[in-house]
């Protein structure tokens, strides 16, 4: 394994089943890569006095769905609420007169009502604040509302699957800066998510072992805590990806404890910051890639949940879009490298 | 079927397996789309005096590897180059020294050396010229200059699939204005191109019929020429997508003849000039999709090609990075009435 002598190579991982080439550009060195456009480049995203997600505007948002602390009032950590633009509706059904039914997994076209839940995580009550500046404890409050809001959805039985993520930056899809993640609960098993699971399902019936227990780290480990490591994938499909996967089994999120939690909260802040140091602040996504909601974790000794974090600086373009196999300049063991040896600076607040 | 009440659906089209959420913006109406950024707003895609892919300009380019007419000097319509920065490379092994060998079909981590061919179309020997404004013909040469190379590519044992796609614009993926595309030829079958393989054959074995002979015109056809039509897919990725598909079945882009080139450079011109009109000449990717190379038409009644065209109009998040699964703000059907509708004006030079 050389990523010194800079040949192409095409990779596949064992969780994703998704190929990538690994190309290095001839003109520029892993080190040299940073982030072309800001994260507060959003023209809208300044407007501090108007912005609804701050302490004060909670009546220019949707309905709340739950605050932490519960009964807090002016002094909230962290809000749930409403999408005011959910993509899926709570008041569809998935069997509605307008449209034919059809279960996702048949053959031919399928269409069914876009129900489900789109809701908001208020990670702050401060505007200007981001995560990765967020003491641990403030981090883990967000991954504990996360985790809150994903065990109420699963009482509902046609709610499938739940996706968590975080759009950083206008250039990652975010329209507002206030700092903020979002969970869209689905009826359907998303296409990408199926792929995992037989990709991890397959995996361990050839192995008997789950495909992240196993994970390669050698040369591809950033950092580790107690309970989790963060490593650049072996087949990163972006420069620069890298992943936070629980060192202990388990295939659902939301089963995290709140030691587990907080020891995710400094990890996850130390991952923002190594990519914030190295690539300029870039804009960036995470998702938290879990299992089904309505299958028990005993059923699932082959899935294992993990977050993929991936800064934006790169342009998706044709091939990407045609072949679903992304082309990465930066190889993951020079990633791995670079972040692993960044020394991040003790902060003063903690 | 009824996309005015514009409650959001949920669908899956029968030759992707891709699940899309349609769930209309309620800011604005279908027919307010337009392009926020320009294809002309890469900072260097206006150095003309110095663009390499200029007639006169040829020295500065990798290798030619035809040009048509064949022996034209500077009076070129078409050239054939070697991209100067490959992503793939010619002079790798797939069985490589340095890399482990794997089968891309086999489970859990796969290395491959990155050969294959990277190769550039160069359009038009003139700067400022679009494909759209191009006359009929000249677009012909172009989707017959694809044909050529692909067939020269068959001979190559070790590939197994091309992929020819046009990035218009910087936020498309486009470093260079000058009009061209690009060809890459890869050793291994695409995870995309799998998964629509396998959803055709399924849908093959289900009802006798390919899908794309079968596929949905009422309401979603757009346009229609003498071996093609132009449609909004039922279940469009992206607002304002649009496929143009033979109208008879065929599984191979490169098989097709010179009358039928000519018919497609038309609607293709026809197309790109609506989808301009309509979003304010917007960055944009096509796409053709075909079929794997080592696999003779005879064997494959199930799969058929066609050009996927997609307008840059929106900006990918986390939701659509982890789950695979798009949210499209514009009715398909929506789409398409609003391009059937658009009167093209005459071209002077036709």
């Amino acid at each position: 394994m050389s990523p010194a002598n800079h040949n192409p190579e095409i990779r596949k991982d064992a969780v994703n089943n998704r190929m990538v080439i690994i190309s290095p550009a001839r003109s520029r060195r892993p080190s040299d890569f940073k982030s072309k456009s800001k994260p507060s480049s959003n023209p809208n995203s300044d407007a501090h006095q108007t912005c609804p997600f701050c302490a004060g505007n909670e009546h220019q948002c949707a309905p709340e769905i739950f605050r932490s602390p519960e009964y807090s009032t002016s002094d909230w950590k962290v809000r749930v609420i409403e999408n005011l633009y959910p993509a899926v509706s709570r008041d569809v059904g998935v069997k509605s007169d307008d449209v034919e039914y059809g279960h996702a997994d048949v053959i031919g076209e399928v269409r069914l009502g876009g129900f489900g839940y789109h809701d908001v995580v208020i990670e702050s009550p401060v505007h200007s604040v981001q995560l990765v500046d967020m003491l641990v404890s403030e981090v883990a409050d967000v991954l504990i509302a996360y985790k809150k809001r994903i065990g109420q959805i699963c009482g509902v039985g046609s709610i499938s699957y739940v996706q968590v993520f975080k759009n950083h930056g206008a250039s990652a899809g975010a329209s507002l800066s206030h700092p903020h993640s979002q969970i869209l609960a689905l009826p359907v098993i998303p296409s990408t998510v199926s792929t995992r699971l037989n990709s991890m399902k397959e995996y361990h019936n050839q192995t008997g072992k789950c495909a992240l227990c196993n994970i390669h780290t050698d040369k591809l480990l950033i950092d580790e805590s107690t309970h989790f490591i963060s490593v650049s994938p072996f087949a990163s499909t972006y420069p620069f990806e890298t992943w936070i996967v629980p060192r202990y089994h388990s295939s659902h999120y939301h089963e995290i404890g709140e030691d587990k939690a907080i020891d995710l909260g400094g990890l996850l802040k130390l991952t923002l910051k190594k990519l914030s140091i190295q690539l300029d602040d870039p804009p960036y996504n995470f998702m938290i890639h879990t299992s089904p909601l309505q299958i028990t974790s005993s059923q699932l000794p082959y899935t294992h949940w993990y977050i993929q974090i991936v800064p934006q600086l790169s342009t998706i373009g044709g091939f990407e879009m045609g072949t679903g196999c992304y082309i990465n300049p930066v190889f993951p063991e020079d990633a791995a490298k670079i972040l692993r040896e960044i020394e991040v600076p003790k902060p003063n607040r903690e």
